[in-house]
């Protein structure tokens, strides 16, 4: 049975359709009728109920895709498409201590904190600190939060508090700026992956890891287009996002091992 | 330092690239020269081997992408572009208890196992037992195999063995045959992706999932494209994969939740 | 210089750009003020003029680009990204003698009339004379109605009044009903083309072309996607269109002349 | 009926068609046996022939696809996809004076030469002799080098020899240092088009187009992507071109007129 503070996925159509935590009292109102939190409380995820107005709402498990782009948002985020790619070029684990920065609106922390739990952490670097405090809301919205250490920091100047980590995820204007503190704090052969939305930023993030000691530098772009699939008339939705960012992996090379090779 | 039996992504560069369980003795062996494993149990992740003709291998850490695109493979399997997504279309967490069909030759297993590590359990079924056999090779050998129950068995005549799951993943010819059988196993307003190449294929399942009592029906495909990302001479790569596959997710909805409301 | 009646485009962005036949008089009107045309008939393509609130318009020559988006519509039209790869995909000259079905709002039409000037004549038929009209008002403006013999027909039930054609294209709901009667029309060995936004369309047209007497039968479909490329911020356009339709070809074969071979 | 030197696109399947100008005499030969010219000097545009081993090769009417796609090649050539789309972004008709370089192969001046025969020219420049006489052996072969006035020199530095054209199509390796000369060719208001494989050669001709006096600059990417559509099985193909090219287009401005309109 639904209990108070669950999250549950409203959903009438893709339009209509709220991840709520689910109150002991009051209202769930839209333009096509309310819903008693009451009732939904004696209710079963996956049960109907109906507005006064007599529309169906399904009472669903939100996804990690619905929990990941309905975050209360301060910045733009990483897409589920682009997040899930992410995550397999790195050997995240139960257990696994990984970097992200920035925190951002936390969007993709949720997804590091469930996949590093119940042992891991996530150490989410952020220079703002009001990005932080809505990002931690977030979290702790998802019941994620302690697996997480946010950090107010300047990354760029100060470095990471943190090393040995088996990944760094970078979301920043300027990644190129903290490859090399991110080669200081990954293990060796251990990923990065970065994130960006223009070319320029690309390039410039590619000439640095190239330097700082990185190999294997690969760029994707991920690309989801919607299928509609409806009897004799099946067909590509018509529009679809053309771009949201280009995704960039790389492994770190231990430097001084490739010194002594260039010696031999 | 690298232990016997540990899986080293060995890097030159995209095309001479192998994931291999650094046996205690034997040679690592290309067309670029041969590289002696003892020398490599000496080394960390992350250092650079050279073969007996001066070329260099990186000793990498494999990501969950190389960890499925080389297993030893009976079956076509699930890219990681597609992985990536399906995953975040369900609810997967470290305890969680997921369903699979078919196991195939276990790479999406893989990744399977890990998300749901240390406490959780993966279903996998499979009606070949010599897909199921390769595949458990496929799991041991990622050290993963404990996290996954393989089962041989027809799903369609005989249905699944385990219920209140927090997934079904399905991956086989006719899905359309299992979406009752997944509706019995399913939790609640959870969600079951199915992966399938072929337009007649997401028709015919789509029909069956409303039919079955499922909502949230959607239907995508994922695209993948890389940037050659070289100074001066930045553009896409000249050929990628066009299509592996369409991805439908759906969550459960309760028969008779439904059938008290209309009642009403 | 611009003379009464030549085809501007009025262009300040891409949001505000119009295709105007200049008038004698009058003015041009937008919500960033007017301009005279007495004023634009004193210009030359190319140059700008103001506003009386000072906004620029530059006074371009439309491509067929945008004489065909920018048609007075009354049905869907084709993109320019498919017209051209249909065109391609036939003989089209100045001289051919080409049918297409239906006329729809034109936009098509005035391709065909264009590249087939001034010599050969386009035979566009279209069952609902409302459109037609509609379409003839939109030839006549860009001044290639005379290369286009306009009928009102049902070809389903009528078939084609002319034969021994370069080509045919079809853009109409249901091709598959016409593909006896193009076969007949056409030259031996010239290409049939048609556009259908479903899949099921595609299927049955494929499915009668095959029986008919085609051969070489493709479909493709095209995708146009847009870079911006501002200094230091380079990167696809956020948003494209997915899906218009998917564009088939395929070239007629002699039922005679098989028949023959298949009985040696 | 077939006349000798006419074209015909021997065509078994996609990857045996070949368009050959028939000779008077000799063998059409494959690994899949041979045809006798004669025989089909007998036969007419859609018929069918069999090999002395049985195999059947229909002879088909060749597409502006076909004669661009298998002229004999020097140089990359431009794709249909995109030539389609170039020529629709240009306001080409029969009767038109274009410029264009470099020649490279000849494959695009084909489709130029024929969309503006009978009365218009093609101005045709290529620095390099051997390419541009190889492109008029292809010219030569499809009949349309009488509409093509062939240039071997460096227009760099030499700028063109005709003015007042109707549009200038642009395939260098160094499309920059052809847009001023390209502006004083061009009428005003019209169109330059351009096509580029890497992004920084877009990044600097968009920046010299702005310089020079050209507005309304847009770049895209055309993709072109085969379904294979076949009873029961229908999907697009495993693998597409990802990238041949970005294609920009823009119209000249007068500068003298903009001159004006600042001072006033």
């Amino acid at each position: 049975m639904i209990q108070p503070g669950d999250l549950v996925l409203f959903y009438h159509n893709e339009r209509m359709a709220y991840v709520i935590a689910v109150p002991e009292k009051g209202k769930f109102s839209t333009h096509r009728g309310e819903i008693d939190y009451t009732e939904v409380l004696g209710k079963n995820y996956g049960d109907t109920v109906k507005t006064h107005l007599g529309v169906d709402f399904h009472l669903l498990k939100p996804t990690w895709s619905d929990l990941t782009m309905r975050v209360r948002r301060t910045t733009t985020i990483i897409y589920p498409k682009d997040a899930g790619y992410l995550l397999l070029r790195t050997v995240i684990f139960p257990g696994a201590r990984v970097i992200e920065v920035g925190t951002g609106s936390g969007a993709f922390t949720i997804l590091l904190a469930n996949f590093v739990q119940p042992t891991g952490k996530v150490y989410s670097y952020e220079s703002r600190s009001d990005f932080s405090e809505n990002a931690q809301h977030n979290l702790r919205r998802v019941g994620l939060d302690t697996y997480v250490e946010f950090i107010c920091r300047d990354v760029e100047k100060e470095g990471f508090m943190h090393d040995q980590v088996d990944a760094v995820f970078l979301d920043v204007p300027e990644p190129w700026a903290m490859v090399g503190h991110a080669h200081t704090a990954l293990r060796g052969g251990y990923p990065l992956v970065s994130i960006s939305p223009t070319v320029e930023q690309i390039q410039k993030t590619r000439s640095v890891l190239e330097l700082e000691g990185f190999t294997r530098i690969e760029v994707v772009e991920i690309l989801e287009r919607e299928l509609l699939v409806r009897l004799g008339r099946t067909r590509p939705k018509e529009r679809m996002v053309s771009h949201t960012a280009y995704l960039v992996s790389a492994h770190k090379i231990n430097r001084d091992s490739l010194t002594t090779d260039e010696h031999r």
